[in-house]
């Protein structure tokens, strides 16, 4: 099952997306996919969409899957390759950084280019949402505890995500993270099922790996992430990105207005932006 | 004014604290103290006040004061003598890292220490709350964008923090970061006036400063942040610590429970908060 966020009609909704149309499953009960995932009802609810109600997917703006996650944990340096071309050290723990709800975009929204950088690089991954509340997860029956994957496009501002030691201000720029199209429910993919990631600039190939080659495999990033918080049903794990991002080629590889970046994931779909010049005040 | 969010027979409130009794201000349309920032509507509601209502304050269980703040930043190394004994260097900017509403504990409420690790450490600091919204607020603007202020414990799990580079997984473990016990409202601390600040533990002195000792002042936190996301009405920013922290002690000093830790901010008041053992799964 495929589910989206979308605004129609200037309303914000959510609904399942079944061959080109989309079943509204809104509801005063569960106005969002995430009052729905922390009632943790969702497969309920999607049963119970009326199909009289569908709308044209292409007549829907995409909204980031989850627009306001509870928690967003971003895992960097999770790709061999990655770590290699940052120059990291290996780690024994996963390294961890948050970004805020308002740094995401959906599908086919702009990715916002800052007037402060001209840095801004893309970062293909895969985002895990979460289905089940949970501390201390074991990894062994960490599966039990996500509800689906999506794409994630964690855009960085290089530049400002090196002024300090800490990532936070260059991973947190409004309109920087983008996120869907859809999450593909659990149900669809085999728990643990190697899974391709790819991320295009304009077309080109830019990165390309499976899930086989990350460092901290999903059930050990929610073993890790649930020893020191809750998860809840909604939050989101956005689990590395491969070798190949812009800021380590030579010449450097900046994402600019016009551009076009597409993050493809194996069995969930294409996640497709365009780069704008962020021109807004909020 | 001093705001407290609380709870009252198993009932999650908020209210005006004054000469040791409670006004609750909770209503339908404004349940929460966030609910009222969010609506910037804060100085009428707290006007109508209805007295007959009255709790007394000793009566009521301390919540950190916005228990759900959408966003929590926290500065590192903003006092001097703190950055010297990390042994970091300068930079040009704030170092920010995030913490979640969940790690949060309010006044009186135990600081708990996990059971992953001893190196529990306490940063007395200075909190800010925002209240209004606003990107890009200049540094001369940006006492208008403050609500009030509280005392802050940012309870750090040292072992977890230095994992990796990044320190988002000591400083988020549930329970460690206190947060109150009130909020006083900007109109009764003049703008940039100088505030003391003081951590102590089980009595002792560990930390002492002034907020003219800050490396970045409250307006150029608030210009620097708001640069890059949005900042909302409850949103949190916690200003740093100054030096004295357990982990840079010979030998270092940690927390443990049945400690008894205090941080106190001149014209605001004494956050003081046990430490106790974290036996829960959730």
């Amino acid at each position: 099952m495929k589910i989206i966020s979308f605004s129609h009609q200037k309303k914000s909704r959510w609904g399942v997306v079944n061959e080109g149309v989309v079943l509204p499953l809104n509801s005063s009960q569960y106005p969002t996919l995430l009052s729905a995932l922390r009632a943790e009802k969702l497969q309920e609810i999607a049963a119970s969409a009326n199909s009289a109600a569908r709308i044209l997917l292409d007549q829907v703006e995409f909204l980031p899957v989850i627009p306001e996650p509870g928690k967003i944990f971003c895992v960097g340096h999770n790709y061999e390759e990655h770590r290699v071309e940052t120059g990291r050290d290996p780690t024994r723990f996963p390294l961890l950084f948050m970004r805020v709800g308002e740094s995401q975009a959906g599908h086919q929204q702009p990715i916002l280019m800052p007037a402060e950088s001209t840095q801004l690089d893309y970062e293909g991954e895969i985002a895990v949402v979460i289905g089940k509340a949970g501390r201390r997860i074991a990894e062994a029956d960490a599966w039990n505890y996500v509800a689906g994957y999506s794409a994630y496009n964690d855009g960085s501002v290089r530049d400002w995500q090196k002024h300090t030691l800490q990532f936070t201000a260059g991973k947190n720029f409004t309109g920087t993270g983008a996120f869907g199209p859809w999450m593909v429910t659990r149900d669809e993919i085999a728990d643990g099922e190697e899974l391709t990631l790819e991320t295009r600039l304009n077309g080109r190939v830019m990165q390309r790996t499976t899930t086989a080659a990350m460092i901290f495999s999903i059930p050990v990033l929610i073993e890790y992430i649930s020893t020191f918080t809750s998860l809840q049903p909604g939050d989101v794990i956005v689990t590395g990105t491969p070798g190949g991002v812009g800021a380590k080629r030579v010449p450097p590889v900046w994402m600019k207005p016009g551009d076009k970046v597409e993050v493809e994931v194996g069995k969930v779909g294409v996640l497709v932006n365009s780069i704008a010049a962020d021109a807004t005040r909020f």
